[in-house]
């Protein structure tokens, strides 16, 4: 199994960046082969633009999309993101690893998301979600946050997690076809106890030592 | 009323960059104060880093909303987060202007968020919800996307947009304090003939017309 992990935490020192450094060891360790996109170390532009076309099908006006699906078919996006793109067809498992930022993605890695997942080969026309360009990939979401877990069970102030992340469960992971495993949350990281992170990485293994046995999420189907 | 627009579309010719000037002109002629973050214009930085503290707390390890209370207290945030949060202080109303991507903002705008809306200042400690530091404050999210409004009905393929879009609307905004306004949605506008782009624009003046008219979204009470 090919695996793309990428990753968006600014400190190297971060638990966050633990669970990373984890992953690769543990897949590595079942004979995977594991490449890492750390977006900070990269200093990975995250910023969509009318640069990222060496050609542009319209020179005058840009449509960002349009423009996507033109320089895929041409060979003429941008390298960086020719560079991840192809990382991220080469897996079978995209694992996206980040601290939770306003119940989403840092920008580092919504840029990453906004440039790499090109109209026209991930997703386009009527190709989405069981139909979308990524299908037969498995995705993976891994996260620390500084809230408690209770505050996002189904009574908790927030209301579930996964409903504050279906914009990126169902709005991108599962609309582009990959089978979306449930995230991995590694809950109130900045408070707890050395022994209680210990734990969180012990979980963290076990659960890339049995992501076979793990149902995937629902969403919706396409006739 | 002091407005704050804060816009992140590529493209200056844009149906969403027409929506921002159609707010900016006609708040204005409501006799309103209008100030416009044009993020793309400005090239913001959206890269949420160490490198945004001109003094750490902490120089051997960042913990990025802890540094964030530290520089707010001791006024060395970098300077172009200290210009929008002074803006964002400013303001009675926050309008975020955007083109959906990945059924939540474009990088450029989440690294707006991620960097200015500082622990310590717009939430903290056990200030968020209607306790948030950002209280008295409305925001209305504005944007544009390629998909029709069935798409995204009770009963639609995507579910409901604001369901897509509860970790903006609740996760951040209701978070900080504000209320939050019903979201205006230009539908399907890379598809629509000129006279329903000009009805679209028509609606959304109508809709600036009406603010103090519009029920606020609801969101968790906190005791």
């Amino acid at each position: 199994m090919n695996t793309l992990i990428v990753h968006a935490h600014p400190e190297p020192r971060s638990f966050c960046t633990a669970l990373m450094s984890t992953a690769v060891e543990e897949l590595r360790a079942q004979g995977h082969e594991v490449q890492v996109s750390d977006l900070y170390a990269m200093h990975f532009n995250p910023v969509a633009s009318a640069a990222d076309f060496q050609q542009r099908a319209n020179p005058d006006y840009c449509v960002y999309a349009l423009e996507q699906r033109h320089a895929f078919d041409t060979g003429t996006l941008a390298s960086d993101i020719q560079a991840e793109l192809d990382k991220l067809l080469w897996c079978d498992l995209l694992i996206l690893n980040f601290p939770l930022y306003w119940c989403s993605t840092p920008a580092i890695l919504k840029g990453w998301i906004d440039r790499v997942l090109v109209s026209g080969k991930v997703y386009g026309g009527k190709r989405f979600y069981n139909l979308g360009g990524l299908k037969g990939k498995r995705a993976l979401v891994s996260l620390t946050l500084g809230g408690r877990e209770s505050m996002f069970a189904d009574n908790g102030v927030h209301g579930p997690l996964d409903d504050m992340l279906k914009h990126l469960l169902q709005g991108t992971l599962a609309y582009t076809g990959m089978d979306v495993l449930p995230p991995f949350v590694g809950w109130h990281i900045p408070y707890i106890t050395p022994e209680a992170r210990s734990a969180c990485l012990a979980s963290w293994r076990s659960r890339l030592q049995s992501l076979d046995e793990l149902l995937t999420l629902d969403f919706p189907v396409l006739a």
